[in-house]
């Protein structure tokens, strides 16, 4: 469906609040935006993590509960393995730094200036108490329909 | 590969067995197939769980362990995080109902309604000593072949 | 943006370490070679101790505490379900091994035999301190760009 000059596209949907998993969706698109391609990142379910403002603390039950399990910020979240009560995630951040590789931040701040797309998944964030104001600047709310869309006219589309 | 005017396909391997991804699938499904999209559900070890019939308990070892982890079908699924023995499941299906969000029984059977293929991965059925009789009405047995076959020829695929 | 006369290609990112999940990705993987198609798998995180060389001991802290999790090379990886201190995966291997299906070690010379590439994440081996001597015989070495130049041109790619 892409017309003849329109840039190649990647969407993505951020499933996982893991931070191993949300760093590979950053740095996949931050890859992608390098080549001139389009990025959508859709971030639903523990994936609204990634693009919390600050402490992401919903209103409802759960959403405190959330909240709870995401004291600090992006920062803050743990791996997928080896958390051990923040050890994984302290040596994971020390070894990345020695490593030259960008903090979830660094990554996540790369990506809006390179002009990759972050949308909420209205439907996770009416489940989970949290709105727009909850988010970095520049996130879009949107539904399955603006994913489906984007994916289907996309060189590829992953779910992580 | 695509001809003149035949609809647009999505493809999706379900391989998980927790209740948020899984949602996640039908929600995509359900939201490809309003679009007219021709959508194929390609479910496959733990994602059995998601097209049980009742109570999937399998035949042997495996089978049974698989039982006692899947009793209830599929509205006792609980989520992949925040489940604490069934507390999880309950607020979120709460807070889903709240939202207005269908349950995962309602999003299944309304995928079944508009037409999503339903392949249950014959390899993991023998693997895990479960057969088509296990399975809701409708789902078809099939192997890695049919599922790539669909892929290739998908606008996106997923694997969840 | 395939030529009219290069084969079909497939792309997967093997991010996860669990051993259902990395069967899964071989299973993909020789399906789609079977058809013809050119397979590019790039592992990365804890994908890459799907292709280790037996036991995968980085040299820092974190890729000692991978060694630790390592130990006995693929056939050793566990389930990311119903592990339960090894038990769940000697029970997956034994039910497998009735079923007829392949070691995770026999998928993957398959997958080497009918010509699958596999590129290590050459980011995530400087994190975690691994190097192209850790893995079996025909890796790459390789970065997301090489990934995504691959999942751009490809039929269809899934992020495991």
């Amino acid at each position: 469906m892409s017309g003849e000059n329109s840039p190649e596209k990647v969407s993505m949907i951020v499933f996982s609040g893991d931070m191993d998993k949300v760093m590979a969706a950053f740095i996949i698109a931050n890859g992608a935006a390098a080549f001139d391609m389009k990025v959508t990142m859709f971030f639903t379910f523990w994936g609204l993590k990634a693009i919390q403002k600050g402490n992401l603390t919903g209103k409802g039950p759960m959403g405190k509960m959330l909240g709870l399990m995401n004291r600090g910020g992006v920062d803050a979240i743990g791996p997928s393995r080896l958390n051990m009560g923040g050890m994984g995630r302290w040596m994971f951040k020390k070894m990345m730094k020695k490593s030259g590789v960008a903090s979830l931040d660094e990554l996540r701040r790369q990506a809006r200036e390179q002009g990759v797309r972050f949308i909420a998944c209205e439907m996770s964030c009416n489940v989970m108490e949290i709105g727009k104001e909850d988010f970095i600047e520049g996130v879009e709310m949107g539904g399955v329909a603006t994913f489906i869309a984007e994916a289907s006219d996309s060189k590829f589309s992953l779910f992580i």
